[in-house]
C-alpha cells in the first residue's frame, strides 16, 4: 500500500493567507474549509465583492466530499453562493455549527440554491465524510457557535483554528474548549494553520463580558437618545446593548437589514435573549422619550448604504439625528476603513450628536487572540507542523517566531501562500509546485472573468478619461466622407479645445492617407494605426495618456 | 470716521476649516495667510493635488497686500505657485522665516516665477503692510522656523497660531516664545485662530527631542542596514537621526529628492548639522559595511513615488533591501495613508526586512500640540473671540468646549466654515454672508474648473465603464446607412455578448426611426435622443449605468 499524500492549500485572501479558502486534499479526495469573500478597497472602483479564484476546483467537482465552515463571518462563508454557482453544483454538503448553518442557508437562499445539504454538526462529535474524520472543537470569537476544525486522516491530523480567542468569561458562558484542545494534542497533531490576526498585539486579549459594564456606564451619562453601532453578526454584543438598556429602562430598536436579519436567527437559536416588551419598532421611536431609547444600528465600518451613514447624512427615513443624540460606536475601524468611519464621525459632529469610541471607553473586544493566545494554541496542540494562517507576511513572520520561542522547530514551521500546497507525506512536509490562485472580481449583478479586463480599463478610464475618434470612410476609396468627430469624457485639456480637435482631425485625415498609401483598408489594422497615431499626439499635446477609442466607419 | 470692519475668512482646507489659506480684509484691503495645498484621496482618481478655490481673490487682485506664510510645510505654502498662475501676477509680496521663504523661493522657481518677492521676517519685528502691521511670533512644530501671525489693525489684534506645539526642549533649544504670547495676550487679542489639529488627545505633546534617544536605542540593537523614513520637511528629526548615527559611527546617506533638497535648505541657515565625512552619497553605500549605514528616506506615508516604497517594491536602482535591513518608521501615518503604509511594511516583511513604528518605540513625536497645549494658548492671549482653525467638526467642536472650559463666553466662541467670514466691527463679532469657497483640482500638468467636470466624468467612467454608439446616417433622408458601431470598455457584461449589441443596434434604428418620424433632424437633438433610449435600454439588459456616448455622423 502507497504512503497517502496528504495536501492542504490555502486559495483565498487578498494578501492574507489562507483567510477565506482552503482546500484540503488527500490523495484525490477534497474537504474545503470556509469559503469566505472579501470586499473591495476604495482602489477597486465599481467592485463589490471580491471572491477567491475557483478555478482550481474546476475539473475537480467530484472530488469534493464536502465545505466545512468554522463561523458565520463573511469572509468565511460569504462565497459559499459563487462558489457552488462557479461550479455549477449543489451536491456538495456543507457541515458547520448551527449558528453558521443558519446564516449559510439564509444566504443561499437568497441565491435560490435551495437543494444543497447543510449539516449542523455538534461540538465533540466525529463526522465521516470520505477518508476524511472531521471533529469541530468550540471556540470563542466575535460571532457565537466558532469553532476549530480538525480533520483526521491516514496521513496525520490538521487542525485549522478558525478566527479565535480564548475568552475566560464570553457573554454564554461558554469558554473555548481548551480541555479538548489539549487531548487532541496528546492524541498528536501533524499540522497546525492558526489565526495570526492580533499575532502583533502582546499579551491577552480583553474579554468580550467587559464591554458591558463599559456600554452601561456610557449609558448612564447620556440624557438624550443613544445610537449604538457595531458588527451585526456580533450577536452578543447586541446583548450587552440590550441588557445595557434594559438596565436603565430602555427600549431597544434595531436597525439595518444583517442586524434585524442576525438578530433573529441568533434569537431563534437561543444565542440572543430580548427582555419581553424592551424591543420597538424604528417606527416607533419618536413614541418614546428621548432617554427611553436605545437604537441598535449598522454602519460602524462607515459602509456607503448602510443606516447609520445614512443618518449622519440626513437621508434615513426611520431616524433622524439631532444635538442631544449620542452615537456610539462599539467597534474599531478594520484598516482601509478609517477614512469613511472618520467621515462619518465628523458628520455627526456637525450635526451636534456626541460620538463615543473606543478611545473613550473599554466598549469593544477584538475577537482574535493576542499573542499570548497564539503560544497557549500552539503548546496546547504541540503540532509537528505549523503553518500559520490569516495575516499578512508581518504576521506570519510573526506567528512563525512565536512557534519556534514555544519550541517548534525552525525547519517545521511553513511560511506559506495562497495557491501553494504544502505537501504531507512518508517524506516529511514541504511545499510543492504553486496552483492557479487568485481573486475574482464581483461586480454588480453578475461575477466572471471579464470582470477583472473591466477593471483595468476602469482603472485607465479613471486616470486619464477618453478620446473617442469616429472617422467615416468610403468603402470604394479609403477615403475620409465626414469629417472625423472628436469626444472627451475625463480629459482635462489645458490647452484651446477647439484647436486640439483640430489638430486631431487633421492627425485623423493624415494617419488615413497615408494608411491608403501603406494599402492598408482592413478595418481593424486601420483602427490599430489611428491608435497608435492617435494616442502619441494626444500625449504629445496634453502630456497624459487617456484610453484612445478610434471607430471607423465604412460607407 | 467710520468704524473699520474686519473680516476673517478661512477659503482653504478640505473639511478642515482653515487649514490652508485664510484671507483677512480690513475694509478693502487684504492680507493672506498661507495659501496651502493637500493632496488628493483614494477616491479622487488621477488627481495630482487640490488647491483652495481662488475665485473670490480674482476681482480682488490690486487689494492684496501681501501674503504670510507660518511655516514651510505644503499644506501652508504648496500653492503659492498656483495662487499667482491664477491670479496673474507676481507682485504680491510674500512674508515667512528664512527657512520658510527659502522653500517658497525654490517652489516658485520650479514654476519660473522669479519675480516675486520673498521677504524674511524676523521674529519680535514690526512690518507695516497696508493698514496692517505684522508681527511674527516663534513657535514649535514639526519644521524649523514655525510661526504665529499678529496682525494689528484698526479693528483689533488678529492671532493666527498656525500649526504649533509648545515644545519644552527642542532640537535646536528654542522654545516657543511664550513670554511675547503673554504680552501680546496683555495687549488685547481680539480674535483668536488657533490650530486644533489634536485638541482630541489629552495632556501635553511629547518633545520632538525625546525621539533622539529612542532612535539610538532602536539603532544600537541593528547588525544590519537601517533605512529611516520620516518627513522630508522634519529637519531636526533627520538632525537626530544623524547625531544616532554619529554616535554607533555609522554613515549616513540621503535619499529621495525632497529629502535631499529640505536637508541642503536646512545646512544652509544653520538648522542641521552634518558631522565632517558623515555624509555618504547613495551609489557609495554598497562600499560601506551594512552596520556602517543609515539611510534616511522618503516614503513613510507609503506614497507611491517615494524612495522607500520603490525599495520595497525592489524598483530603486541604489538600495536593494534584503533580508537583515531594518526599517525605521520615525513618523505616523497621516489620515487616510493608513493603507499604503501597512502594503510597505508588509512587502518590507515579505523580503525578510525587520520594521521598526512608533508603535515599537517611542520614535515619533508629533508636531502638534495636544489638549493642554490649547488651553495654555488660549490662558496666554485671553482672546476676546475665538473661531478653532484646523480641524474637523469633532476637533472645532472640542476646542470651542476647552475655550469655554478656560472662561470665553460660549457667545464669543465662533464655529466656521471654509468661505464664511467672520466680520469685526463696531457692533461685535458675527458671521456674515458666505462667499465662493472649495477646491480646485490639479490633474497632471494644470489645473482649471475643467478638472472638475472631468473628476465627475471619471467617477462615472470608473464605476460602470463606457458605452460608444456610432449611427451614420444620411444627410438628405436621416436613414442609417451603415450598422450602427457599438463598442464598450470597463463593461463587464453579463449577458451574451453579440446578442447585446445587436439588440443595442436594433434600438439605434429604432430611435432613428422614430426620430425621423417625429420630425427630428438636429444632430445634438438626435444624440440626446439616442442617449435617454439606449441608456435606458442598456440598463434593462445588465442592471448597470455606464457613461453611454452615441455619435451621429451624417454622411
Amino acid at each position: 500500500m502507497s504512503t497517502p499524500t496528504l495536501r492542504v492549500l490555502p486559495l483565498g485572501g487578498l494578501g492574507e493567507i489562507g483567510k477565506n479558502m482552503t482546500v484540503v486534499e488527500l490523495d484525490d479526495r477534497i474537504i474545503i474549509v470556509d469559503v469566505g469573500l472579501r470586499f473591495p478597497t476604495a482602489e477597486m472602483v465599481g467592485i463589490d465583492l471580491v471572491l477567491p479564484d475557483f478555478s482550481y476546483l474546476r475539473d475537480r467537482i467530484d472530488d469534493i466530499e464536502a465545505i466545512v465552515v468554522t463561523h458565520g463571518h463573511e469572509d468565511h462563508l460569504g462565497a459559499l453562493p459563487w462558489i457552488l454557482r462557479d461550479l455549477k453544483t449543489q451536491d456538495i454538503p456543507i457541515y458547520g455549527g448551527p449558528l453558521t448553518m443558519a446564516m449559510a442557508r439564509s444566504k443561499l437562499d437568497e441565491h435560490r440554491l435551495r437543494d444543497v445539504e447543510c449539516i449542523d454538526t455538534k461540538d465533540g462529535e466525529r463526522y465521516q465524510i470520505g477518508p476524511f474524520e472531521l471533529e469541530m472543537v468550540h471556540m470563542t470569537h466575535s460571532i457565537p457557535d466558532a469553532s476549530a476544525v480538525v480533520l483526521r486522516n491516514a496521513a496525520g491530523t490538521v487542525l485549522f483554528t478558525g478566527d479565535y480567542k480564548f475568552d475566560q468569561t464570553p457573554v454564554d458562558g461558554n469558554p473555548a474548549d481548551i480541555a479538548r484542545l489539549a487531548e487532541i494534542g496528546k492524541e498528536g497533531v501533524t499540522l497546525l494553520c492558526g489565526d495570526s490576526t492580533n499575532v502583533d498585539r502582546a499579551g491577552w486579549s480583553l474579554s468580550e463580558s467587559v464591554a458591558g459594564p463599559h456600554l452601561e456606564e456610557v449609558f448612564s451619562r447620556c440624557d438624550g437618545r443613544i445610537i449604538v453601532t457595531c458588527f451585526a453578526s456580533n450577536i452578543h454584543r447586541v446583548q450587552q446593548v440590550v441588557d445595557a438598556a434594559a438596565a436603565l429602562n430602555r427600549k431597544v430598536a434595531l436597525i439595518g437589514r444583517s442586524m434585524k436579519k442576525n438578530t433573529n436567527i441568533g434569537k431563534s437559536l437561543g444565542h440572543i435573549d430580548l427582555p419581553d416588551g424592551i424591543q420597538i419598532q424604528p417606527r416607533e421611536i419618536d413614541q418614546f422619550p428621548d432617554h427611553k431609547v436605545v437604537v441598535v444600528s449598522t454602519g460602524s465600518q462607515g459602509e456607503p448604504l448602510s443606516a447609520l451613514r445614512r443618518m449622519a447624512y440626513k437621508d434615513h427615513h426611520q431616524v433622524q439625528l439631532k444635538k442631544g443624540d449620542t452615537i456610539v460606536f462599539s467597534a474599531t475601524p478594520i484598516p482601509g476603513n478609517e477614512r469613511a468611519v472618520n467621515e462619518t464621525v465628523d458628520r455627526l459632529y456637525e450635526m451636534g450628536c456626541t460620538v463615543i469610541t473606543t478611545k473613550d471607553a473599554p466598549i469593544h473586544a477584538s475577537g482574535h487572540g493576542y499573542a499570548e493566545e497564539v503560544k497557549l494554541m500552539l503548546n496546547l496542540t504541540k503540532p509537528t507542523y505549523v503553518m500559520p494562517f490569516h495575516g499578512d507576511h508581518k504576521r506570519i513572520q510573526m506567528h512563525a517566531d512565536l512557534a519556534e520561542a514555544v519550541g517548534v522547530p525552525a525547519a517545521n514551521i511553513f511560511k506559506g501562500e495562497n495557491g501553494k500546497p504544502l505537501q504531507i507525506d512518508g517524506k516529511g512536509a514541504r511545499f510543492v509546485d504553486k496552483v492557479q490562485s487568485g481573486v475574482i472580481y464581483v461586480d454588480g449583478v453578475d461575477l466572471g472573468e471579464e470582470a477583472d479586463a473591466a477593471l483595468r480599463d476602469r482603472r485607465m478610464l479613471a486616470g486619464d478619461g477618453i478620446f473617442v475618434v469616429v472617422a467615416t470612410i468610403s468603402e470604394q476609396t479609403g477615403e475620409s466622407v465626414a469629417d472625423p468627430e472628436v469626444i472627451f469624457r475625463g480629459v482635462p485639456y489645458s490647452v484651446d479645445e477647439e484647436q486640439l480637435i483640430d489638430e486631431i482631425r487633421d492627425g485623423v485625415d493624415a494617419s488615413l492617407i497615408q494608411a491608403a498609401k501603406d494599402g492598408v483598408h482592413d478595418l481593424d489594422a486601420l483602427q490599430s494605426i489611428l491608435h497608435d497615431d492617435l494616442a502619441a499626439l494626444v500625449f504629445k499635446k496634453l502630456k497624459r495618456r487617456p484610453m484612445v477609442m478610434p471607430v471607423v466607419v465604412e460607407v
